[in-house]
C-alpha cells in the first residue's frame, strides 16, 4: 500500500522526537522532510534515533516540502512561528496538524488577549479544527488544518465532558490542579528547568494565568452549549514525563460515584484511548502510551476527576497521529497500539 | 550549662534520625538513650550519623528511661504502640513530644472513626496539647505530653488561619490538594514505595479518606469558633522530602491579593517560621529548614493558597523540637537556624 | 500467516510487562497463556496494560500450556525456581526463552560456586544455547532452550568483543565498572530499593561477588579461546532503567581511537542492535529499545569502552524477542524497532 | 568573643549559598558582604535563605570590602574571574580561600597545558596552599591563600593516599570512575543540565580530559614523593548533589582487605571528616555533611578504594569553612557538625 508522505515541521524539540519514534512504526506513513534552521542530521539532535532514520534537517521551504511531495505536515514549531508556515501549506494542498497554540483558540481576540499578540492569520484560523479526537473526530475527518490540543486541556476537558454533558456539575468555580513532569517545559535550557533547581522539588506556575485555561473553557462550553469557567492551576514536579490532573466540581444535584463511573464508561464506550478505570490512576500506567486514564470519586458532596495521561505522547505527538490517522481514513490506532 | 535529657522512642526511621542531627546540634539537649526492639548501634540504622553519636538502641523501659535522668522524651513510634509507651513515661514525670497520632484528636470518636481502634488512654488524651506552636505556644510552654502535628495539616492549617481568622473564607467546600515526597511514607518498604514502581510517577492515594482530614478540621474549628469542613487530596510524587498544599477557598466577600497577603503578613509577625512570601514558593527552598513559606492568590473570584514545608523538619521532627523549646523555656528557634 | 502461539512463565514482575509490550506488537507471536501463582488478571499485575491484553494468569502446569498450544515459552521466573518449569516444557517440544540465570553457566561447578546451589537440570543445561545473538546467532536459530544473557554482561561481554577477537587487549586485570537503574533489582519491594533509600544516592553492591561475573568471563573465553578475567563492580543509581558500564583494559600494543572505533564498526557490521558511536553515549539514547551504544577511547595508554543499554530491553526482554526472532526464522528485528 | 568578618565573592551559585548556610551558623563568623554583578538581595538568588540573611549583593571593590573590615574573603567565582579578585584583596591583607581551580596547580603550565590559558598571577600562585586539610593543614593554618580542593579530586586523594603512603600500589594505571550529581556542573542552565535530557540518564563526559586529573596527581605525588598517573573518567548521574568515586589501583605485593581497612584507619586516626567504614558507602550518608565516607576491597589481586561525599559541602563550601577554621585557630570542626 501506498504511504502518506509527511513532513515535520521543527525537528529539535521533544514533541518531534517522539512523534518521529511514532511515525517510524506506523505502516502508513513515510517522514520524508524534517525542518530545522540548523541543516544537521536529525540524529545529531535526537541520538536516541541512530540506525533508524537518516535525514538531514532543511529550513522550512513550502514549495520544496510540496516537491518532495509531502500530503501532511506536522507542525512542531513554537507559538508564531508556526503561523508563518501553516499559510503557505494550505495553499500548497498540503494538509497540517499543528502541535502549537496557533489555531487553538477559535476567537482571535482571546489569543490576543491569552497570548499577547495579534493572531495574523485569521482566515485559517476560521476552518481550524481542534484536535481532539473523542470530541471532534467528525470535523477532523475532512479538516485541512487541525489544531492539536494542548497536553493539560485533554485532561481537564476529558475528564469534565461526560459530567458537564449530562449537566451534573456547576459551570463555574470548578478547580484543575494539574502536575506535568519538565518535558512540558520545553527543550531550550532555563533556571527553572535546570536539574538542580526543580529536581527534588515542587512548585506551582503561571498561577490563574497560564494559556491553557481558555483552551479548556472552550472545549468545555461546546459540550454544555454555555460558558464554563475554570481555575487551573499547573504545578512542575520532578519527572521526565507525565501529567496528573485532580479536578473538583460542584455538583447540581446528590451524586454517587458507581453511577458516576457508569456515566464515565457509557460515555467513552468506543473511545480506545480513553480508559475509564475504577482504580486510581498514576502517570506511570499511561507514560510512552497514548492512553488517558480517568476515575472519579465523590468526597464529601464534591465531585473529584482524576486523570493521568503522559504529556508528549497523548498530550501531543501521540494524538496527533491519531488525528493523522483520522484524517487519513485509518483506523484511528493505527501505529499507536 | 545543664542540659535537658531526653530520649528518642523508636530510633530506626525517618523523622528519629531527623531528630537527631537536630539534637547533635541544639545546645541544651542530650539525648542519652534511644529505644529500638532490636539492640544494635544506632549507626547501623543510619550510617549517615557515623561519628556524631555513639549509642546503643534499647528495648522501651519506662523504668530504665527514668533512671537514666530522662526528663523528655520524643516519641518516633507508630500510631498505637505510641500508646504504649506515653502513659508510663508520664507516670513517671518524664514530659513527651508524641510525633504519632494517637493524641492529635481530642475527641476519641474521631479516633476511632479515622483509625478504626478504641482509643485506650483518654485520660492522657484529655490534656495532650497539640503541638502546633504557631497556633497554641501558650499551652505547649506548660503541657506534659504534646501531640506533634502531622505533616500535611501543617500546611492546611497554616495556609488557612489567617483567613478563617478574618472570617473572609467560607467554612465548607475548602479544598486542600497536596503532594509530598516519599519519606512521608515511613522507611518499610512497600510496592507503592518501591522506587520504579513511584518515580518518575505521580498517583493520589487515601482519597477522601486520609487521616489528617480531622486533624486539619480539629485546628480550624478552633480558630473559627465553629466547624470547618476540608477536602483533602494527598498525591505521592518522586521526590524524597517536602509537601506542597494548594488549597483553595470561597471568600464571603470581594477580596484582593495585597489585601490577603498583608493579612498573612499581620498574621505571622514575630512567628519565625512561617514565611510569607510574595512569590510562588517551592518545596526545594524550604527541605531541611524548620520554614513554611506561605503565599496567596485570588484567580477568577477564588482564593488560592500555596504553601510548602519539609516533610520531615517542619512536619515532623523540626517542629517537635520547636515545642520542646516551648516547654523548656527556650527561644522557639534553638538548634532549629 | 499463522502466529506462533507463545506462554510467559511468570507474569509479575518486570521482565514479563517488558516482553508483553513487545510481543502485543510483534506480527508473528500471540501470547496465549502467562503464568503466576495468583490467578488474577494480568492487568491487575500491570494496569498499564489495561486494554491492551485481557489475559488470566494461571498457575504453571506443562501439560495445561501445551494443550493450549503453546510452542515457546518465556521464563521471567527467579533463577531456582525457573529449572523446575524448563524440563517439563522442553519435555512437551515447547521451546523455550529462559531470561533466568539458570542455564547460562555450561559449568555445573560455576553456578554452584556463584548461586551456591547443586544444578538440578544438567542434562538441558548441556545442550542450551547462550542467547546472545551478536555472538551465538547459529546456536541460538536451531536451539530448543535458549538461556537468555544478563543485563550487566552484555555491556561487558559486547563492549570487549571486538578487542579481545583482535587480540589487543590484555585477558587479564579488566575492569568492569557498571551503572544500574534500580528495575534491575527486581520488583520485590527491599529496603536498598526504597525510594527514599536509593534515590538521590548511589553505591556499590556485591563487589567482587556478583554473579554476572563469570557468565561475562564464559563468553569472553568463547571468543578469545582462552581463559579471560574481569573484575566487575555494580553499582545502584537512581534512575528506573537503563545500564552504563565503563570498561578499562590494558593494550597489548600501542592502539589508537580511529583504529579502535573502525574496529568495532567492522565486528558489529550488519548486526542492527549495536550502534558503534563516535560521541560518548548517554543510557538516555537507549531506553525503550533493544540497541547497545558503545565508542571506544584511549586514555593515558588505556582502553577505554564506554557502553549503555536499556536494562530491561536490551538487557532482557527485548534480547529475548530477538532471540525468539531467529529461533523461528523471522528478521531478528521484527517487533523491536 | 569577636567575631571574624568575612566576604563572599560571587554570591548567585551553588557553593555561595552553601557557604552561607554553614556560615550563619559559626559561631565565629561574621558575613559582612557579598559581591555580585547584580546588586540585589542574597534572597533573590537563594529564596531558601529567606529570614535567616538580609543582605544586598554588591559589586566587587576591594577597598570597599577592606573598608566593611573584612578579614577573610571566600572566592565563589568561575576560574580565571577569581585571579582578578585575589591579588587586590591579597594586597589589602584580606586572607583568601578561592573556592575556583585558579591556584590549585602549583605549576603555572599545567594551568596553562589543563585550562588553556595562561596564568596571570604566578606572585601569588607561588604561595598559594592547597586546601585538604587532611594533607596540608600544618600550610594551611599560617596560609594568606588557600586553594580550595576540587570536588572530585578530595575523592580521589583521600582514597589513595594511605595506600600510596604505603607504598603499596603502583603509581601509574591507577583508575578513578567516578560519578557526580548535577549541582557540580553549577548554576548556568545547559542543554546537558536541563532536567529532560539529565534524568533517568547516566554518561560520561571530558572521558580522559577532566581539568581534576593533575589536581589528583599532584597532591598524590606530593604523598608519593614521585608522580603519580590517574586515569580519570566522570559521569554525571541523575541526583542533585554527591560524588562516588570506585578507585582501581594495582598492589605492589599481595594484600588483604583487613590490613588495608587497618592502615587507612590508622592513616586517618585524628581526622574528624574522613570516615573509615567496613560497609560500603552510599552518598546519601554524605549529603549536607563534611564527611568523606571511605573504604576498600580486595578484588582478585586489585585494590579496589570506594569513595563517597557531598560536592557542595566536603566538595567544595564545607572544606572551605574547615580551611578557614584551620586559618583562624579554630577546631577544624566549628561550624560543620
Amino acid at each position: 500500500m501506498e504511504k502518506v508522505r509527511v513532513a515535520i515541521l521543527g525537528g529539535s524539540g521533544y514533541t518531534a522526537v517522539e512523534l518521529l519514534k511514532i511515525l517510524l512504526r506506523h505502516p502508513h506513513a513515510e517522514v520524508v522532510a524534517i525542518t530545522s534552521r540548523d541543516p544537521q542530521p536529525i540524529t545529531d539532535y535526537h541520538p536516541s534515533l541512530l540506525g533508524r532514520i537518516d535525514l538531514m534537517c532543511e529550513p522550512f521551504d513550502a514549495d520544496a516540502l510540496k516537491a518532495k511531495g509531502v500530503q501532511v505536515a506536522f507542525g512542531c514549531l513554537p507559538h508564531g512561528a508556526s503561523i508563518e508556515a501553516v499559510g503557505p501549506l494550505l495553499e500548497r494542498g498540503v494538509r497540517v496538524v499543528d502541535l502549537s497554540a496557533d489555531y487553538r483558540l477559535r476567537d482571535p481576540k482571546q489569543y490576543a488577549e491569552w497570548y499577547g499578540e495579534t493572531h495574523h492569520d485569521t482566515a485559517n484560523l476560521a476552518h481550524a479544527v481542534y484536535g481532539l479526537p473523542e470530541l471532534y473526530a467528525g470535523k477532523i475527518r475532512g479538516a485541512r488544518l487541525v489544531a492539536n490540543p494542548g497536553c493539560y486541556p485533554q485532561t481537564a476537558i476529558l475528564g469534565l465532558a461526560p459530567l458537564v454533558a449530562a449537566n451534573l456539575i456547576e459551570r463555574s468555580g470548578i478547580i484543575v490542579n494539574s502536575l506535568s513532569g519538565v518535558s512540558g517545559a520545553g527543550r531550550s535550557p532555563k533556571l527553572t528547568t535546570h536539574f538542580p533547581e526543580c529536581n527534588e522539588s515542587v512548585s506551582a506556575y503561571s498561577v490563574g494565568k497560564h494559556r491553557h485555561t481558555p483552551e479548556m473553557e472552550q472545549a468545555l462550553a461546546d459540550v454544555a452549549g454555555e460558558p464554563v469557567q475554570v481555575i487551573f492551576t499547573p504545578h512542575l514536579i520532578p519527572m521526565d514525563r507525565g501529567i496528573f490532573s485532580t479536578i473538583y466540581a460542584t455538583p447540581t444535584k446528590p451524586v454517587e460515584e458507581t453511577q458516576l463511573l457508569e456515566l464515565f464508561r457509557d460515555y467513552y464506550a468506543g473511545k480506545p484511548f480513553v480508559r475509564v478505570r475504577a482504580t486510581l490512576p498514576a502517570t506511570k500506567d499511561t507514560v510512552h502510551t497514548n492512553f488517558l486514564d480517568v476515575t472519579v470519586r465523590v468526597v464529601r458532596g464534591k465531585v473529584v476527576v482524576l486523570a493521568a495521561e503522559d504529556n508528549l505522547v497523548r498530550g501531543a505527538s501521540g494524538v496527533a497521529v491519531q488525528n493523522f490517522n483520522l484524517m487519513c481514513g485509518y483506523d484511528e490506532r493505527t501505529g499507536l497500539l
